[in-house]
C-alpha cells in the first residue's frame, strides 16, 4: 500500500465537479486522508481548473442549469491535459437524460468508472448497445448486489478500455480483464448519505497521485482504504451519525499497519 | 405508531427539491429513520423522478435560476399521478417571491404543509386574501409562538383542505377540524440550521408509506418521532455540534418503547 | 470583549451568499456563536434580503448561472443601505474569473476582506494593479504563510479603505495603519473543509452587531473567538470529523472567561 503514503506526500490536487448533497462531506474526506480537495463548476471555470488539477471527479448526482455543459467541457479538457478523471454515474438507469450524458462522457476516457451495481448494470447496458436500459434502480439505491453487475462491470471496462468499480458488500474492480474483490466495508454505511460519492473522489485522489501504478491496483487501494475506515468508523459508532463524523477521523488517522492488518483484497 | 413500522418496511423513495443548506442533513435523516432520499431538481428530470416517487418535498429555501419551474413541474406531477407532496414555505411572508410562489404551488393539492408560525400566519394570509401578508420573519427564523398562528393554520387547512404544521415549542398539526398538539423537542434544536426542513422531509416519509392512515396522524406521528429523537439528542449533546450528531444515531434506532414513554402528542 | 455579548444580544441576521460546500456548516456556526444565518442567493430576492439584514457575507467559492450577478446586486444594495458586507475572495489569483470579479465587488465598499495569504497577495496585486496577479495558489489552499501577506494586506486596505485579515498559522487584521496580530488556532483545522469561509462568516456577524465599535476591532474579535473556539475542539478531537462536531459545541459554549484565559490577540 505504498499508494496511501504517496497521496499524502504529493497532496493531489482534486478538481470535482459533484452533486449538492456532497459538497462538503467529499471535501472533507479528501482532506481527511490527504488531498487538496477544490469544488469548481462554472462553465467560466473548469478549463482553467482541470488543467492545473491532478484528478478531476465528474459525479452525475446533481444536474442544474449548465451543470451538464461543464462536465462535457471538463472531461474534454481532461482526456487533453492528461489528468486522470472518474465518472460517478449516480442514477444512471433511473433517469434517462443523466443515462444519455453519462454514455456520452465516457468518450472522453475515463481513467475509472465507479458505481452502484445498479448503475453499472445500466451503463454498461447503454454503452454497449444491448438494447434498453437494463437496469431501474430505486432512486439513488442499488436494486442488485454488486456479484450481479460483476459480468456488466467486465464488459464495460473492456469496451471502453478503463477501470469499472462497482461497489456493494463486495466491491470489484476490473479492468475487463483482471478484477480485484474487496471485502471490507459495514452493513451500516449505506445509512449514511453519498458514501459512494466518497468512494469515487478517494479513488480520483489515489489515481491522481499513483505515479507509474496502474490505475487498477490503484482504484482498489483507494476502496480497501475507504472500506477498512468504514469499519473503524463503524465500530465506534451508534448509528449513522456518529459513523460519519468517525469516518472522517479514520481516514485521518489511517496507517499502514492498520490497511495490513485489516485490508480484504484480493484478485 | 405503526407508521414507523411501516416507513421502515416500505422504506419509501422520497423525491426532494429542497435548499442547499439542508440538502445532506434531510437526506442522513431520511436515511436514518428508514426512507430513501433522492435530491432531484433539475428541469429535465423531475417529472421523471416524481412518477417512480412514494413521496415529494417542495422546500423554498433556495431559489436559482429554474428552480421555480422544476417545483412547478414537479407539484403538478405530484398531483396528476398522486404522489402527495409536503410543501415547506421557508421565509413566506420575508421574501415577496417566495411568499408568491408559495401561494401558486398550494394549487397543486400539497398532502401536507409545514411551516413556523411566522411562515403559517404569511401563507394563509396571502392565501385568504386577508389584506397584506400578514406577518414578517426575520430572515429564516420565525418571529411568533406557534399559539400565535393557531388560527391561521386551522383556516389555511380548511381551504386548501390539506393538513398544516406549524412547529414551534409546542408543533400544532390540524386539518381545520381535528388538531393535534405535539410537546416533545427542546430548546437547544433551533441553534441546528435545518431542523424545521428535516420535519417536513420526514413528514414526507410517513405519508408516503401511511397506507390507508389519514394524513393528520401520519403528519402527527412524523413530528412526534422526530421531537423524540431531538430530546434524546439533546440529553446526550455538549451544544449544536454533538446534537445534530446524535440526531441521525436516535432516529436510526428509535423504537415504539422510546416512543411510547416519551411522546407527547394528544388531539 | 463585548463583541460576543453584544452579538448574542442583538442575534444580527446574516445574510449569506456563500459556496455550496459550506452552506450548511457557515450556517450552524452563526447559529452557534447566536447570530441569525440566512442564505439567499436569487436575483429576485437578494436586494429585498439585504435591505433587512444586519451584514452580509460575500463568498466567491461557488459560481453558477447568475451568482455573480446576484453578488453584484448584493453589494451594492448593502453599500446604498449601510449594510456591512465582507468578501472572502476564495481561489483569488487561481482562477481568473474570480480575481476580476472580486477586483469588481470591491468597489462596493466592503467592511472587510477576509482570506488566506495567496488570496489577499493575488487580490492586492490585482486591485493596486501592480503587475500580473501576484500570486497562484494550489485549488482553495494557500502556498503562502500568513506573514508573506502582510504587506500585500496593509496596502489593500489602505487603498480600498477597509478592513484586511489574512488568516494562517497567525492571524493578521489591519486597516492599514494599525494591525492586530491573533495567534489561535490548531494545526488540525486546515483538514476540516471550510473553516476560513466560517470565519468570514463569524467576522460579519461581529460587523452586524458591533454599534460603535470600530470594524478592525471587531474583525480581530471575530477571528479571536474562532480560533479560541477552533483550539478548544481540537482537544477534545481525535481527528478532522470530531473537530468540526466540537466546534459548533465550543462556539455555543464559549464564555468571557474562555476567551480572557486562552485569547492571543495583540496589536
Amino acid at each position: 500500500m505504498a499508494s496511501l503514503a504517496a497521496l499524502r506526500e504529493r497532496r493531489p490536487l482534486v478538481h470535482n465537479i459533484t452533486n449538492l448533497v456532497v459538497q462538503n462531506t467529499t471535501a472533507n474526506a479528501l482532506l481527511a486522508i490527504g488531498a487538496s480537495p477544490a469544488m469548481v463548476v462554472c462553465l467560466h471555470e473548469v478549463e482553467e481548473f482541470v488543467a492545473v488539477s491532478q484528478a478531476l471527479v465528474v459525479n452525475l448526482g446533481s444536474m442544474a442549469g449548465d451543470w451538464p455543459a461543464s462536465m462535457r467541457l471538463a472531461t474534454r479538457q481532461a482526456r487533453e491535459c492528461g489528468v486522470p478523471w472518474v465518472l460517478d454515474p449516480v442514477a444512471a438507469g433511473v433517469i434517462r437524460f443523466r443515462t444519455h450524458l453519462a454514455v456520452d462522457l465516457v468518450k472522453n476516457g475515463p481513467a475509472a468508472i465507479r458505481g452502484n451495481a445498479t448503475e453499472i448494470i445500466a451503463l454498461a447496458a447503454a454503452v454497449l448497445g444491448s438494447g434498453g436500459l437494463g437496469a431501474a434502480g430505486k432512486g439513488v439505491d442499488s436494486l442488485h448486489g454488486s456479484d450481479a453487475a460483476l459480468a456488466s462491470a467486465r464488459a464495460l471496462a473492456a469496451q471502453v478500455q478503463t477501470v469499472v468499480a462497482v461497489t456493494g458488500v463486495t466491491d470489484y474492480v476490473t479492468d475487463g480483464v483482471d478484477t480485484f474483490a474487496i471485502r471490507n466495508g459495514h452493513a451500516m454505511m449505506p445509512f449514511v448519505t453519498g458514501l459512494g460519492c466518497t468512494a469515487t473522489a478517494l479513488v480520483a485522489a489515489f489515481l491522481g497521485s499513483r505515479g507509474d501504478q496502474p490505475a487498477l491496483a490503484s482504484t482498489a487501494h483507494a476502496l480497501t482504504v475507504f472500506g477498512v475506515a468504514g469499519e473503524v468508523a463503524a465500530e465506534r459508532a451508534a448509528g449513522p451519525g456518529s459513523l460519519q463524523m468517525h469516518l472522517y477521523d479514520a481516514l485521518y488517522t489511517m496507517d499502514l499497519a492498520t490497511l495490513r492488518e485489516r485490508g480484504r483484497m484480493s484478485i
